[in-house]
């Protein structure tokens, strides 16, 4: 059989799945949710072996040291990914319900009722964790999923994938709920993204490229973000000393992550309070500035001047762009001009510009007074997430597992007509 | 200037529109829309002469009569016209609103504030009046929007668009908020599937070659539905007087919508009963069977035998066909196999069935003990509507204003950093 025929056999088993998912009990789930963090507990030594093997062959083809610490599968990792799901198995779950019911004039009731979205694809690179992640936030919505890891974690994912098919049977629910593709092979995800007929979004994770490639190929919705590149504006009235440790908070936390903060816009008026003592702060951690010409003088000897590209660039570094603007309006401007629609924030202590800050820039989330970093599900309060959406079609911002699922029109009659 | 350069130029201009837009007031907004309504009615004379040029031209081009009767701007359609803008205008603004803050526990608040998508591509078949009526959700909802209706409309909608242009400018608002492809061209709308840069989505809304068309070549989200093949399952406790109205009313009523009944399925306890009755009502006002064996001998003169291919056929005629099946199991398992995900109902007094049906049948609508024909905005309570999604992303069903946004997260915070 072909890679075709193979990848068509698994969308038909795959959408077959998830109907049979999508009638399975909240407490069947849970079950299978809990019998896996039980798997994952006891099976670690064959998980620990299959990763093994992935890593051997990292390091005799040369792969660099971050990416083969993101493919490690440490007792951290073991121990979070178990940890995800009981924090899973003990949320409410969220199919069959129906927010409210209203009454139409004629007397029936129109209600909308959460159902499964049906088959998702994820596409990630090498965090064997994403398996797990992407696994139980699906299974919990009530959805087949299809992983397709990186090629460098093909034993890893594949002894993942083993024990949750294990945890399915256990709780009664179909294995093909859950499904590798049999080749870590590029054809077969090349195959994977015509199969619009079975599969009903793809989510890709990883750098631009592989977004991008993703969204080309694609004959299914695709949810997805292309980069990071947020700003913070400090405007006149900030507080220097909550703004300076907000910024290093946004800036240094975790530096490759994509809400980042990658460049700094500062009104004219607090410029030469407030830089020097980010050049202070931060430039002592490390960080480079990429100054406009009138921020390059107050940022000291880690400063040079920027280029036209530095703007709307995501560096994933520490390295951080930095402009003068005169006003509010002309940062709310650069930001619409070369944002990437992800994470923005005000620091400000003006009422009236936190309110227009807010309204005014189109990001998926909008921050006043706070670290662009809270751009995530957990600190947000969705619990998992499985990505963070920058386009605003279906979800705009981190997507928990209401994101992973729609909700269909119910109308409950008594042998209504229509007139 | 070629038709690829004019269409960019006219996605950067709805962009900057779009940007004015998600800024303008709900009362702004507003004005535009009874500034539009009254427009509609003083300029009625410039309205029918250029609807009679489109008609001239159709006529001489032979179209059909169906075609040109939906191509006529009438009195009465005009009056709902402008019913739809006084409407429109009386209900109130989407955006900005922020449904509920959440506190997060380092004390800080997270909520979602709905936005506008940005700019929507409305591509749709002769009826002019979708042409206002997409324009004044669109403005409604804060986007700036694309309208390329059919070729045969394209005197029609020009005029109907510039008083658009005159109702956005009398309310201080851009007139490119609103724009029409220079030319009736289908090159132009293949230009215009290429612009993901600046189009967010595209509704088509026709047949279902215009819609498969646009699909393939769109590069941005598309929402749509294909087509509506609805059943209804009568079973075998359904009220059979009730059942008959509700069957009638679901073919005959308007049967060239797409939530018009196009298979009934009969339990084999309730057909020798039922299938007479529907025989004797629907046969008398023209409607023609397609029947399964078991059905035939029941339905009289008006039956013939079905083919394979009538099952999950979209008639859009006075033509049905008719299954009897032996169970609510079986009903739902042909229905999952040969429904397009739009509108689905069961007639049942068992109130298990019901339940079952209403959580288990896969349907933009699902109906207990009513008619197919409810699936439509107005009816289910969201106002006007944009068209009917039988996908899962975004939108399930009937899309009103709010399909027509988004939401943005939104963070106040008082100096937050990520620990």
């Amino acid at each position: 059989m072909g890679i075709r025929e193979q990848m068509v056999d698994m969308g038909i088993s795959a959408v077959k799945a998830a109907r049979a998912l999508s009638k399975a009990s909240g407490s069947a789930k849970q079950d299978a949710l809990l019998h896996l963090a039980d798997l994952l507990e006891s099976e670690s030594k064959a998980i620990g072996e299959a990763n093994q093997l992935d890593l051997d062959a990292a390091n005799e083809r040369g792969l660099d040291k971050a990416r083969v610490q993101r493919l490690t599968i440490s007792e951290k990792v073991l121990a979070s990914m178990i940890q995800g799901c009981r924090d899973v198995a003990a949320m409410p779950d969220p199919i069959g319900e129906i927010e409210s019911m209203s009454k139409r004039p004629n007397g029936m009731l129109v209600g909308r009722m959460r159902v499964p979205l049906g088959v998702v694809a994820m596409i990630y690179e090498s965090r064997p964790n994403a398996t797990v992640d992407a696994g139980i936030l699906c299974l919990k919505a009530g959805n087949s999923v299809i992983l397709r890891g990186g090629s460098e974690a093909f034993h890893s994912n594949r002894c993942l994938a083993d024990l949750m098919h294990q945890a399915l049977e256990m709780a009664g629910l179909p294995r093909e709920a859950v499904q590798v593709p049999p080749t870590a092979d590029r054809e077969a995800v090349a195959e994977m993204l015509k199969l619009d007929k079975y599969i009903d979004v793809v989510i890709p994770r990883g750098g631009e490229g592989l977004i991008r490639a993703v969204t080309e190929q694609a004959t299914m919705p695709v949810l997805k973000h292309y980069k990071g590149v947020c700003h913070i504006f400090a405007d006149d009235s900030c507080d220097v000393p909550k703004a300076v440790s907000i910024i290093e908070n946004a800036k240094t936390q975790y530096p490759s992550g994509c809400n980042a903060l990658e460049c700094l816009l500062v009104h004219k008026d607090i410029a030469a309070t407030l830089l020097p003592e980010v050049a202070a702060r931060l430039g002592s951690g490390g960080v480079r500035f990429k100054a406009c010409e009138r921020a390059l003088p107050l940022l000291g000897d880690t400063a040079e001047s920027a280029e036209a590209s530095d703007w709307g660039f995501e560096f994933l570094d520490l390295v951080m762009a930095v402009k003068v603007v005169d006003s509010l309006d002309e940062a709310i401007d650069f930001i619409a001009d070369h944002g990437s629609n992800h994470t923005e924030s005000i620091l400000s202590e003006k009422y009236e510009h936190c309110m227009r800050f807010i309204r005014e820039v189109d990001a998926s989330l909008v921050v006043a007074n706070a670290t662009t970093r809270f751009n995530d599900g957990a600190q947000l309060g969705l619990g998992a997430e499985i990505g963070i959406s920058t386009s605003k079609l279906h979800a705009y911002g981190p997507m928990g597992i209401k994101e992973l699922t729609s909700a269909k029109f119910v109308l409950l009659g008594e042998g209504h007509i229509r007139e």
